[in-house]
């Protein structure tokens, strides 16, 4: 038996799916033409499972900076953040992103992975202990992994049984560090901050939010969710990524505890690896600016989701507990959401796919994101194709007769499991699962 | 006390730096204007401490390359590899990278911090053994951690050592992988890989070598050292980078193992994680081209090292035990080691400095790398410099002095400890264990 020996049951379930025609883990795009759409197959392809949610990727004042920053300083640094990998962009950007969140102190990682990876592994330690919501993202569980601290995973938004995990251990010494998000990657709910904010408090905890899905999305300025809520002020780390919103790669975290700097000598994930090179910073910079510049782009993005949230559900879809820019479709039998996928991209359409084992119930969920770059067409084409397909297949009544049930939300607690699981326990099937 | 109360010892060692007016590890560069020269606090300054081998960071070809992906697929993929970010060039650096190495296979990551941290946290599981070579880099470190195989480690390049380890254990079910790399970071000594080799064969071991600091510079082909010890078919996993010779960002393995390519589905630090942008695959394919097209940058790069290296031994430096591109240069009083890099910089080059506690026998390193990009006069002028100050400060005997000792070389075994403590071990102050 090879190395590869451990693999079996995957690999089995693996070409298993395959054999039907279908991969969803292996799409490659031929072209990319425009922020929300690609080439697969040859075929014009709508995206509707990316994390374009301001519609950037082609944006042109982010392009020409990018362009500008590789003529003049070249296609990369060759060289850590500690050594000689901190170029004048570097500390801009980084003074940018203080200056948006109204935070003294800021560094960039070099992906979003690693800034989880880099702040929770080295923010506590074995003497601490880590607060970690059941559904966070694999990143902040391959952080919690990392480091020392002991874990304590509370139930998915549930400030109550955060407060008793707490109090539990409200007599033991050392930092409590509480890790939630903004918007969570595989349904679009969003975290009860407020009531987090206030558990936080009584218990003298610190509050990490990751706002990697709701910077630039939720909020006045474009802040995330704790800027929506209005507790900016209790949270004490915010940790985000330019992969999103921003348009590129890379990770973040800002705040205004003294003493912050000294992670630049202590995290791992941000000393070790070589930063990102000119073309990135630059480009993410710009982005920076139009997220902040052009609020108008945030109000496109809502009216989007909602229009799409609100037209899945009402043809009959089951969706998700809020509307977001992350709707999911939750189908129960996943054969049936294979083909499904599998029809969508044949007829022009790419989102993402989670399958089981790595949802509860032997369920599946079709996960769609919406961008400001969206037009109505593209919505309405998506909420037709959909709903003709799942016509098709028996999802939803036959087009001639009126819709016979209410519109349905599947509460975040039914599905309470599922992002969990889809995203911290490998091996795990999830296409929705690689939402970075 | 605040959660950056488990830093104060850091931070007090760090403060205490800082007073004397250098901070080798916040060295911001004003601009870079090549390869080989940046701009530091206003004056033009040498590079003698970047990973840049091969001087591809200003590669016109390559900067066009990067600039018209930019152009036509835009800034970024926003999405992991396993949903939407994987576009044509992905695929296409894969299928060269697996050509350039004779391999089957090749999985492309989003830095080499997350290559060596998807590979091992994910080949080897709780079941099976990780052997580890103690000057590993800490990106090695880190996915032994992040994984949940037993680790045991052996004594630097020794291959007894992790021999007489291998017969503890074998009678041990499970696979067993070692891990070595092929020019080590700090002190540039390779690894014996003959050696290894026969060790691996004797107790049916895996075998994955790190040629980070390797490739482009060692081999015919500039595979690395497992080409130039003719034992690449011996080697199971080769891991590398592209921040070093490949001048952007991101990492690779690549193998001919059947069954290797499950891991895109199992290993986590490559699904949950945005994919590369098209500037960074771009670049990074034209680059891989020119190191295959023109070896000459590998014989200026060796000649480059061989002056440099001779050099400075024969002005009575210390330094590391053979020559390759880095040249560390030991010196046993810290503050001196402080001083000579901050009188560097003043005089117009820029290198690497390591410092205890992160080295043994309280003495530090200056580390240099060298590049194809250097001029014989570039090199010439630094062993000058570095000559004339090692002189200001008593290291070496004064110049109308014939050198009284024979060069030095200090055996790698000597130091031995010092790269694994420098690069694995937090809080360590070491701008060396920043190469990442």
């Amino acid at each position: 038996m090879s190395i590869f020996g451990k693999f079996a049951a995957l690999t089995d379930r693996y070409d298993r799916l395959r054999e039907v025609g279908a991969d969803p883990f292996a799409v490659k795009f031929d072209d990319i033409v425009s922020s929300v759409e690609g080439v697969v197959n040859g075929k014009r392809t709508l995206l509707f499972g990316t994390n374009n949610y301001l519609g950037l990727t082609f944006d042109e004042a982010a392009k020409e900076r990018s362009i500008d920053a590789i003529r003049r300083h070249g296609t990369g640094t060759t060289g850590s953040r500690i050594a000689n990998g901190s170029y004048k962009g570097h500390q801009e950007l980084e003074r940018e992103l203080a200056d948006f969140y109204g935070h003294k102190h800021c560094m960039v990682f070099s992906t979003g992975y690693q800034a989880n990876l880099g702040m929770i592994s080295t923010l506590v330690g074995k003497d601490d202990h880590l607060f970690l919501d059941a559904d966070s993202h694999a990143s902040i569980y391959d952080g919690s992994r990392l480091g020392h601290a002991p874990v304590v995973r509370f139930r998915h938004n549930n400030p109550d049984d955060l407060a008793k995990r707490l109090k539990r251990l409200s007599d033991q010494p050392g930092d409590k560090l509480i890790v939630v998000e903004g918007i969570y990657s595989m349904l679009g709910d969003t975290a009860p901050l407020k009531e987090f904010v206030d558990v936080k408090r009584e218990f003298g905890a610190y509050l990490m939010v990751d706002e990697a899905h709701s910077m630039g999305v939720l909020g006045r300025h474009g802040r995330g969710l704790a800027e929506r809520e209005g507790v900016e002020d209790d949270v004490d780390f915010v940790v985000g990524t330019f992969s999103k919103s921003l348009a590129s790669v890379g990770g973040f975290c800002v705040s205004s505890l003294d003493g912050f700097e000294i992670l630049r000598l202590a995290s791992r994930p941000y000393m070790f690896t070589a930063s990102l090179p000119p073309a990135i910073i630059s480009s993410t910079l710009s982005a920076l600016r139009t997220l902040r510049a052009e609020p108008q782009r945030r109000d496109k993005l809502a009216a989007n989701s909602q229009r799409f949230y609100a037209g899945l559900r009402n043809a009959g879809f089951h969706v998700g507990p809020e509307c977001s820019p992350i709707v999911a479709v939750i189908i129960d039998q996943p054969e049936i959401a294979v083909a499904f996928w599998k029809r969508l991209l044949e007829e022009g359409m790419y989102l993402n796919l989670a399958l089981p084992p790595a949802t509860p119930n032997s369920s599946a969920f079709l996960r769609s994101s919406v961008s400001a770059a969206h037009s109505d067409e593209h919505i309405d084409f998506a909420i037709a194709l959909m709903t003709r397909i799942g016509r098709e297949f028996g999802l939803l009544p036959a087009e001639n007769n009126v819709c016979p049930f209410p519109a349905v939300a599947v509460s975040a607690e039914r599905l309470g499991a599922t992002a969990a699981i889809a995203r911290a326990l490998p091996p795990a099937v999830g296409a929705g699962a690689g939402m970075a």
